[in-house]
């Protein structure tokens, strides 16, 4: 992980006794996750999970994660929400971090879904996007169109340690994308980050969705778009079953206009540039030499070449 | 992760050309893992996983542990094996670290298999053992029966952080395991370890038994045991659908006899207790207070106490 926060048990203590918790029983460490540090406690027989948020989040974005995070579990998703302290606020500081005591949801992770597996998450996802409707409060999409030229700028033809050619593939990529990009799809909050790793499962159903420290407002078919793209297998004999199943399972609970059938393509070519290009500049750039490990920006690549390939037939 | 070897990119050219292979395409740290630090690496067009062995992986151990990946691969079997040198070898040294370069196998980890998951691990687990027959090296379970009580005397009164009482009612389990161990079952080379976590799948399919760095040679039983518990999720309403189908599923292959059967309750309460105890300590002394994040010993308290009670009942 990118970076850790040491908490005392004192600590801990202290900061449960804001939201009128007895002492801890237990605090453990969990080793998932690069943009936080975050740990299990046990309090009072019921887990939690204590969140301290590193570096990598933006202090002012927080109200409105957790805003959403409350939205949605309040209408039913099966998402975490940040408990409220004594006095009516759900966001303190640890250690001189802003801190959160989240529900602890059990389940874990499918890393290898299954079209199957990718059906409920397309339900699911499409269930956030009712659920999140209610939340009036914006966040602009800081990784979205209008920031990937200047991640390529920042690159520049370092990029081209990953293949011959990539800095004026990209370019011309961000510029095809620009022209083509949807400008009247339905917007609302998305999660913008729904990955298999972020979809927690007990006995094959659906037990929560987690991590919503990437969601924005934006177009809500963009978001299935990330989510088709991040439940395609990194496989050699990559196939498509997942991400087809993944539309399925949305379009029962959401079916998609004819605008949003139509800017799927843009939008899975966008999709994937943008997970190479932040993969690709934290491993040209790490943020911390010592321990931060690059995800591999490489299948994003080939994601994207798929889909732009697709986008070029039907111009 | 608990540690974390950086190594630079001419580090690793220079590894690799001892293989014959050309200078790495792509070097990616790969987060997952606490005992060892991996590196995905491309190079000539082919992934590998580049694996360096910190400080609790005892370099005594890693001929036995790369003779018995490669014999169980020559089986036939979807392990990863390390690959040799021009010079014959595949124990290599990185940055003063013992390293190897492992086959890379794609598909991903279900960290949250249902039973059909668990019966396929089952099935899995039986071929390992027929697979792994033909090595006659052998490696005691510096991690069974024999080690446990060094480990509560270790822990001393501070295992009653977990529970009133709880030191005394360890050494009375482990004096019951001691009565009650079984001492002429079949055995032979165990995983000792697979969890969720050390099985990828691919489109639904096993494609890789990972993470061999426990194993040693064992009652074959036991190893079955060790998984049982492992797929038996750490959720409040604890069910054993996957234990009993992950034994199914070994049955599928070889099918236990009924010496083996008599001992499950004994081999059950035993591997909850070692990865209790084991997580216990290394809750109770972190090795390195700055990086370690030790795994919830909780859920596994929960289990012993659950297999010991059945355990009773046979008395």
């Amino acid at each position: 992980m990118a970076v850790f926060t040491q908490v005392s048990h004192t600590d801990v203590e202290a900061f449960l006794a804001a939201y009128g918790l007895p002492a801890p029983e237990a605090v453990t460490g969990i080793a998932e996750g690069i943009e936080n540090t975050n740990y299990k406690i046990m309090a009072g027989g019921t887990r939690y999970i204590l969140t301290l948020y590193e570096a990598r989040v933006d202090p002012t974005d927080l109200p409105y994660f957790l805003a959403l995070m409350e939205e949605v579990a309040g209408a039913g998703l099966p998402a975490a929400k940040a408990l409220r302290m004594k006095d009516g606020t759900n966001l303190g500081t640890l250690n001189g971090r802003p801190a959160a005591l989240i529900e602890f949801l059990s389940g874990r992770p499918n890393m290898a879904p299954t079209p199957q597996d990718a059906r409920k998450a397309g339900r699911v996802m499409a269930q956030f996007h009712h659920a999140a409707a209610g939340l009036k409060t914006n966040r602009p999409n800081s990784m979205g169109l209008s920031s990937w030229k200047a991640l390529a700028a920042r690159a520049g033809t370092e990029l081209n340690r990953f293949g011959e050619g990539l800095e004026a593939e990209i370019s011309a990529t961000i510029r095809t994308l620009e022209e083509r990009w949807p400008s009247n799809l339905p917007r609302g909050q998305i999660h913008a980050d729904l990955f298999p790793d972020n979809l927690l499962l007990d006995h094959g159903d659906v037990s929560g969705v987690i991590d919503f420290y990437f969601a924005c407002t934006d177009d809500l078919a963009y978001d299935l778009a990330i989510g088709m793209n991040a439940y395609t297998p990194e496989t050699s004999e990559r196939n498509f079953d997942n991400a087809t199943a993944m539309l399925d399972g949305y379009q029962e609970i959401r079916p998609l206009s004819d605008d949003e059938h139509k800017a799927l393509p843009v939008l899975l070519t966008g999709s994937a540039l943008r997970f190479f290009m932040t993969r690709a500049v934290d491993s040209i750039f790490p943020p911390d030499v010592d321990l931060y490990t690059p995800k591999d920006p490489l299948p994003w690549l080939g994601l994207m070449r798929h889909h732009r390939k697709e986008l070029e037939l039907i111009k």
